[in-house]
């Protein structure tokens, strides 16, 4: 990836949580680097970082193509990174040897992508997509009020539905992307192509049963709220292995009362997310979920109710970008595979506003949102590459 | 019960936790009971009261019995209370009849029954049976020296092993007590015949698997550590109900990591706490948890391992005390039945010392340590008339 992302700070170890010091810093180096390369930066009023590059025929719309710099605490040096930087990466490339596009081009630096400030993610790509009300600004997380936060990084709350974009505003959007899953690495294949980024459904549910003595309460006396529990979180394991297909299905969060060796548990909380391109699938999913904690209920003498936590509708990738990435690919002998995210990125709220592709590269392990977060430099290098071609694929396409 | 306990104030809706100031004055209205009743009522050097009534033959050992009147927070009236009143209650009643037995009798009220303070029970009964160190005495808890705090409630920690009795040094204890569970309510029997005080083994169970993004993470790739906890509860289940019997198994406490719905669970830590008379019982239902927790393991990608926590010896009620028990029973017209205690009781500790023996009586829906805890007076009752018979029954054997 022209020599630039294996050095500086994007390797140095260092998490950058949403507004924090080190957020900042690292928005000043790539706007640095952008500067060095010939470019003008500016920052819109919800915070992210955009640079444009001409193309000959400037009535087209810009192919617009990033990602983000921001990251989860604890979180590795490759998730939005590698996006950001090869973006540039690949103007420096246009620049050494001399091609100019048809479209405009343009690149971004999304601000805050990461769910940890504010307790929400893709939280400035939702701004330019148009979902923002003036409230949001008066949010407060650690100390910090969400307008104040966005003008620390260089935004303008006061303006901030000027940073919003119409439909069309871009001729595609693009974004290379670390997978964050092992499936490319097991699968040996260098180069993922996004089928799309999936729908999520969350629940939360809470099983009543009755707290009693653990040594006194027979075994068929006992309303035990933990027991339901334990064969919930096996339904839903079932119910998600049940149909052929790359659905997954998470029992994460528990919370017990009173959570104690020698008391039958009265209550039990649990969280139940599910996510799959196919709404549909979402919702049978948990159909055979419900079907199942109702046996679960009578046999162990509880109650189960679901009360709706979340649910993200899903963003498809555009086929043409889906094929553009390929044939970039392929260009470039690389092998690629079609895949679905299981996790968001700001790709998705782009979707909203025109046709949207991702490439993503190997995660060895698998492992991600972590300082063992690792792809490989040449993984990295192929992804860059393919993100140029892919630019150059849709630029040929009106 | 010789129409005292329904009223005073044990039946105040007050929780008496060990060694505060309700306790402190739970003992002192009890003690000036005792004294109404012309006892002269002593405290031992570990905190327990105790009162005599002297036999006809005063070289025979004396038949004791009592219970406790310290409650866990938000405990009821009737645990511990019932067989601490009705034990004064039946020294009351021979002197209405002017009755003398041949075995000095002696009352006792055990201090700091229940396992909250210093997070141990049946503290100062163990202290009589010479389960006492030095050392303990330093123990802290909520900013209280254990030394002070039996200090506190009239006792010696300077003279703290002089609580200690020998082998043999009474002829039987004796226990009335609700039986905290609904075993009695639902057969329709007034009268339990406690066979002996169960035997408890604890294991933590440690499940290690690794956390991953519950998006990008494919079910094949995943070691869920919540997903195995989740079958391991119900294999303890199993285990408990597999053979026919009185065992119970809980697991009561989990804990897992991180905790988060969109993060699958890298650790669950997990209770699991066995109780039967029988201790080779607790073993080889623990052996069938162990085989299944390698099948799990396997299937899950995860590993678990158990940590022994804790093993309490069982407590066997003598022969010729439950026989004494049913005659007593049969001589009111009251039916009686056998069933093992699932809870700890202070008789445990008296058994090392000698024949034991318990009554129980019905607890209204089995509920205890509850606020909801009621047995209902006629039974009250019933268990002081059957306590005293015994004592009659007790005093006919050398």
């Amino acid at each position: 990836m022209f020599g630039r992302p294996a050095g500086g700070t994007f390797a140095d170890g260092v998490s950058r949580v949403a507004y924090s010091d080190a957020d900042i810093e690292g928005r000043r180096y790539v706007m640095e680097l952008m500067k060095a390369g010939g470019l003008q930066p500016r920052i819109d009023p919800a915070g992210n970082i955009f640079a444009n590059r001409p193309g000959a025929e400037p009535r087209l719309p810009p192919i617009l193509f990033g990602s983000h710099i921001d990251s989860v605490p604890g979180g590795g040096n490759f998730d939005g990174d590698l996006g950001s930087l090869s973006a540039l990466g690949a103007l420096e490339a246009l620049d050494a040897t001399g091609m100019r596009t048809r479209h405009p081009l343009e690149i971004v630096v999304w601000a805050h992508e990461e769910g940890f400030a504010f307790g929400r993610g893709l939280a400035c790509s939702r701004i330019v997509a148009g979902e923002i009300t003036p409230a949001d600004m008066n949010e407060v997380w650690n100390g910090m009020r969400r307008g104040d936060a966005i003008r620390r990084i260089g935004g303008n709350p006061d303006r901030i539905f000027e940073a919003r974009r119409p439909k069309g505003a871009h001729h595609c959007y693009l974004e290379l992307h670390i997978e964050q899953g092992g499936t490319l690495e097991r699968a040996g294949v260098p180069i993922g192509v996004v089928e799309g980024i999936v729908a999520i459904d969350k629940y939360d549910a809470v099983v009543t049963g009755f707290a009693n003595h653990a040594g006194t309460t027979p075994i068929t006396e006992r309303h035990d709220a933990m027991l339901a529990a334990a064969h919930l979180t096996v339904a839903v394991r079932d119910a998600v292995t049940r149909a052929p297909g790359r659905q997954v299905g998470t029992v994460g969060h528990i919370e017990v009362t009173p959570n104690s060796p020698n008391v039958i548990p009265g209550l039990a909380r649990l969280s139940i997310e599910l996510r799959d391109l196919s709404p549909q699938k979402l919702v049978a999913m948990m159909d055979d979920i419900r079907a199942r904690a109702r046996e679960i209920a009578a046999n162990t003498q509880t109650t189960i109710e679901f009360i709706p936590a979340m649910s993200a509708a899903p963003a498809v990738a555009s086929a043409e970008v889906q094929s553009a990435i390929e044939r970039a690919g392929a260009s470039l002998g690389l092998g690629t595979s079609r895949l679905p995210s299981g996790a968001g990125h700001d790709a998705q709220m782009m979707a909203l506003l025109g046709p949207m592709g991702m490439i993503f590269v190997p995660s060895v392990a698998g492992v991600s949102h972590s300082p063992k977060e690792l792809t490989h430099w040449e993984d990295c290098a192929r992804g860059a590459d393919v993100l140029l071609r892919t630019v150059l694929e849709m630029d040929k396409l009106s």
